[in-house]
């Protein structure tokens, strides 16, 4: 489907499937709500599959690899070179992400949407070798943003046929939480340095690079706040656009897409920019260490789950969510009743 | 052991096992620190197991299951006979946090440490078939309190002889946000209604008849602050007591013990006031709804994982935190150091 029929397809969550899931909680043989966001979230899944008897067993999560042009400005500690080789390694089990993947049972699949360089085993879905350097001119043309957010959609779907339930989203590309800082300081018209932290571990100096290089882009680009595929293609990145479109497609396609940390959580944004009603299919997992993801989780009005301290990207801290929700899973399907229990149902004393 | 000797042989962690498991983290392929918590905790086991070669693989959670006589004030939204329902159903994978120990590869223990009543399945450790109601006199003896604690202490070393590797705590018992919050009152010196909340659901007047139940079994039993014992004896429970000695008893055998919530927290805080070395031997994991509990961890200096609202007892927060702390595990031993993954060191620019 292309991004604009995507859009149309996309309908609200389905509200009798949810009151649905919440009389089913409050009959289990527990006090009320005793489970907090764990009985929240699979409310919100069964809205999201339009049916009471949600089955979230079969996930997978989708990394988009791609490089940024602002890598020159010297925003990173290290160069594009990374980015593949990381990318590689996650078809690999002895990356951090693909052993959490194994341990979770959670399909992997890195995707090439825009790497500098072309890996043999990464699958290829490649918009473009990297993006411009978006402190000089436009990172990408906003038909190569559409593109990429189609192939994103694309994945969606072909998950969703193999007869997947979730999607986690990941990333992986230096220099990609530069672009997210940018974006999030457009969306929400804050400073650059409110949103602006030392990605994989940049010293003050290259912090204050980092913040330039995010300042000039704004200033050289003016994209404009309110539509979001400007945005979007003037300082954002191909891998952000391609998990933009993995929110879309997924919401499209009636599954829960859980987000990971900041750069997943800007992603999200431009989607639900998009798409307003996308915000209903979206899971929050994490808090992540870079300041921009508490300020995008307050915009996207989502709570976290995981309070850890993660900033590794890669999907990490959405694949870390699954055993949660999976507990979830099994206790919605497999606990006693009160009165399968032998418990008087919990009544409120006055 | 009894309680004299586990406490004195309570040793500190080992630091040179914590900077062998630190430097090991270092070498690892990713961002310096950047699995945040999941990194600390690792590095903490490797001090309790006094050793770099970390392993959490067998887990064991104990449930501790009492009875409160303070319920005949009318504290709670239901009766003792719950209790020991409750817990029998512990037995069967019908009940809450038995669904998820099987998910998570737990083994449950619950113990009757002091239900008002005699169940067939449940290992019984009975102190007392309840605890006295303590808005009139002393909940239990201090030889009670001594004994309960011993129960912990015994149940610690028995999962160790068996091999466990790790610990977590939890209770059952109803009434025991009731004498929580009370000892946290006393302990922390703060107004009873600043830590006491509705547990399982009280009603507004519900809670204002459980927070003068508390004032009055502070009032009668004037217990003393800088005793951990006699607070435990006045204003506590024998599942707290017992929960007490799983920290205790778990620290003396050199194994990691998980908190739960609220209830368990208390339990740890009197452990560490018995032993302060104690504390290192100790992890959170959830911040459960009680207002306690956010109070509580922070005198107890330690940061949770998780932030899902959950309020259940029955140690389902500790195990929540099980497959975090697996994917930690899994990580630590499998993952690639910078030159197995063919990656530069990641290095401050400057």
């Amino acid at each position: 489907m292309t991004l604009e029929e995507t859009m149309q397809k996309i309908r609200p969550v389905d509200a009798a499937a949810m009151a649905a899931a919440k009389q089913h909680w409050d009959g289990l043989g527990k006090p009320l709500g005793s489970l907090g966001r764990l009985e929240k979230a699979l409310i919100q899944i069964a809205g999201i599959q339009r049916t009471g008897d949600v089955h979230i067993d079969r996930k997978a999560l989708v990394i988009m690899c791609a490089d940024n042009g602002v890598v020159e400005e010297g925003v990173t500690q290290c160069g594009q070179e990374v980015t593949a080789t990381v990318a590689e390694n996650f078809l690999d089990e002895k990356s951090c992400v693909a052993i959490m993947c194994r341990r979770a049972g959670t399909k992997i699949c890195p995707v090439d949407i825009g790497m500098a360089v072309d890996t043999p085993r990464v699958e290829k879905r490649k918009i473009a070798y990297g993006t411009k350097n978006m402190a000089k001119e436009p990172a990408m043309t906003r038909e190569q943003a559409v593109a990429a957010i189609e192939v994103g959609i694309a994945k969606a779907e072909e998950l969703h046929a193999q007869g997947y339930e979730m999607l986690a989203t990941g990333e992986m590309g230096i220099g990609n939480t530069t672009t997210s800082s940018a974006m999030t300081a457009v969306y929400l018209g804050l400073d650059v340095e409110t949103v602006t932290g030392r990605g994989a571990g940049l010293s003050s100096h290259g912090l204050q690079r980092k913040i330039h290089a995010i300042k000039q882009a704004i200033a050289v680009n003016q994209p404009d706040p309110e539509d979001p595929l400007d945005v979007l293609a003037k300082v954002g990145g191909l891998d952000i656009a391609g998990m933009c479109g993995l929110f879309l497609g997924g919401a499209a396609q009636q599954m829960p897409v859980v987000m990971d940390g900041f750069i997943s959580q800007v992603a999200a944004l431009t989607a639900v920019r998009l798409v307003p009603e996308c915000a209903d299919y979206i899971l929050a997992s994490h808090v992540s260490e870079e300041p921009g993801a508490n300020i995008l989780l307050k915009a996207l009005e989502k709570d976290a789950f995981l309070t850890c301290g993660m900033r590794l990207g890669e999907g990490s801290g959405a694949v870390a969510l699954f055993p949660i929700l999976d507990f979830a899973s099994d206790i919605y399907h497999k606990m006693s009743t009160f009165v399968q229990a032998d418990i008087v149902e919990y009544q409120p004393l006055d």
